[in-house]
C-alpha cells in the first residue's frame, strides 16, 4: 500500500481533503487489477515488414499468474514477428471515462515464447478468460505463447504513474472489489448522498463540505471529489481492516456511518 | 470498390445468398472510414529502455488529410522513444462486437515526426477531435507530431484482411454513413423485419429465406444475415447509385422495398 490519494488532477490547486496515513493500493496492484480485467489489448511486436518497426496489433490475451497469455495464428502478422524477435509489449487500457486521458492504462514489457503443448497452466488461464476460444484452441496453426514480464508501466489517469517492478507485479492480488466497484459508485451516489456527505464532515479536513461524490472504491478505502464553499478537492477515507470480498464493502460502509453520526454529534 | 461479401465466417459453410457484382467498399475506404471514427488508439514506438522493445501505450489523435496527428507531452515515454527514433505505429479498433476478434481494426505504420509551431493545419485538425485538448494545446511541454504514412494494415473481422495501400488509404473517403450506421440497424431490424425479409426474397439467392437480420450498412449497399431451411448465411446488397449522405439512407431502403415489392408480386 501507499499513500496515493489518487487525485492528480482534482479541482482547485492544493485543495485535499485526505487526513493522515489513509491507505492505498499500490501501483502494483492498481496495474494488476487493471488487467485481469480486460480481455483484450494492443500487442506491439517487431515487424518483419516494414522490418524493424512497432507493429501494434489488436489481440486477445488472459494473464496466467500474472503473466500475459496469447493464443494466436501462425499466420497472423505478430506471430511471424514473435518467432523473428521475441521482445514484446502489451497494452491494456480502460475506456469508462469521457475524458479519454483520464482512463487507466498499464503496459506489460517482456520477452514473448511460445509454449510447446499441451501448455496445460496458460491453456486453462486462456479458456478461463476466453471461453469461445475452445472451439479453436486445439487448431494446429494456433499455438499458445507466453510473455515472461520483464517491467510494467502503469499510468492512472493524470499525475499517477509509476514504472512498476515485475515481480511486485506478478505478486500482487488484483483488488477483490474490482468487479463490483461501478455497481457500488452508482448505488452510494444514488440513494446514499447523506451519508457521503457524513463521511465527509466526520473523517476529512472538509467539515463545511455542502456535496460528496463517491469516485472510487477498492478494497483499502474509497475516494470521493468534495465540494466546499472553498472549492473542490479529493479526499481519500480507509476501510479499516482492509476488505478481502466485495460482499463486505456494504457492511464497512454501513460501519463507517454509524462512526461518522457518533462523531457528528458528539 | 471492390467485390468483399464481407463475410468470412457467417455459418454454414459455403452458404453466401450475395447476387451477382454488388459493390462493396474496398479495404482502404474501410480502413478510413474506421480510423476517422476513433478519437484514441495504441501508439507503438521503439522503447529507450527497455532498449529497442517495442513500446504500446495510449494516446488521444486525429486524422489530418488522413495521416494521424497527436498532441504529446515531452515528458511521456512515448515522446522520448520518438525523438530518438520516428518509426512507429498506431493501432485503432472498434468494440462494438461481443466476441474481440470480430472487431474491425487498422494499424497505421509511418514514422512520426514533431510538426514546427505554428502547425496549423494539425492543430486545426486535433482541435476539431479532441476539443478539450485545447486547454493544453499551447503548454510549452507540449507539441504537435505527425506521422507520415507508409502502410496500413486492415483487419475488418474474420477473413477480411489485407495491407492497403498508404497512397490508397489517404485518397480514400470516409464512409458518410458511418456514424449514423448503427441508428439504422436498430431502426432497420427492430421496425422493418418485413422489408428485410423481402429485400431476401427479391434480391438474394435466399428466395427461402426465414428472417433476414441486417448486419451493416455503408454508401455502397447493406448486408444481411440470412435464414433458412438450408441454413444460415450473408448476402450484401447494393445501393444503386451509391449514396452520398446518411440522409439518403431512408429514402434508398424505401425505394428498394417498392422494387421487391413489385418484382415479387410480379
Amino acid at each position: 500500500m501507499s499513500n496515493d490519494t489518487g487525485h492528480g488532477r482534482g479541482g482547485a490547486p492544493g485543495l485535499v481533503f485526505t487526513p493522515a496515513d489513509v491507505p492505498a493500493p499500490t501501483h502494483a496492484e492498481r496495474a494488476r487489477t487493471l488487467a485481469e480485467q480486460h480481455k483484450f489489448g494492443a500487442l506491439s511486436s517487431l515487424a518483419l515488414e516494414p522490418a524493424g518497426y512497432p507493429y501494434a496489433s489488436f489481440t486477445t490475451f488472459a494473464l496466467a499468474d500474472g503473466e500475459p497469455v496469447f493464443l494466436i495464428s501462425r499466420m497472423a502478422e505478430h506471430t511471424r514477428n514473435l518467432q523473428a524477435d521475441a521482445r514484446a509489449s502489451l497494452l491494456v487500457h480502460d475506456s469508462d471515462k469521457a475524458d479519454p486521458l483520464a482512463n487507466g492504462r498499464v503496459t506489460l514489457v517482456g520477452k514473448v515464447h511460445k509454449v510447446a503443448r499441451p501448455a496445460e497452466r496458460e491453456r486453462a488461464a486462456f479458456l478461463a478468460a476466453q471461453p469461445t476460444a475452445a472451439y479453436y484452441a486445439d487448431f494446429t496453426d494456433f499455438d499458445f505463447y507466453r510473455m515472461q514480464l520483464e517491467s510494467v508501466r502503469y499510468i492512472g489517469g493524470y499525475g499517477r504513474m509509476s514504472w512498476v517492478d515485475a515481480a511486485a507485479f506478478l505478486k500482487a492480488e488484483a483488488d477483490p472489489l474490482a468487479a463490483a466497484a461501478s455497481g457500488i459508485l452508482a448505488h452510494m451516489n444514488q440513494d446514499h448522498q447523506t451519508a457521503l456527505l457524513a463521511y465527509a464532515h466526520a473523517f476529512t479536513s472538509a467539515q463545511d463540505a455542502t456535496q460528496a461524490v463517491m469516485t472510487a472504491v477498492d478494497r483499502y478505502g474509497f475516494e470521493l471529489t468534495v465540494h466546499t464553499p472553498r472549492g473542490i478537492g479529493p479526499a481519500r477515507l480507509a476501510f479499516e481492516p482492509a476488505l478481502t470480498h466485495a460482499d463486505d464493502a456494504r457492511k464497512a460502509l454501513i460501519a463507517l456511518l454509524r462512526r461518522a453520526e457518533a462523531q457528528l454529534s458528539g
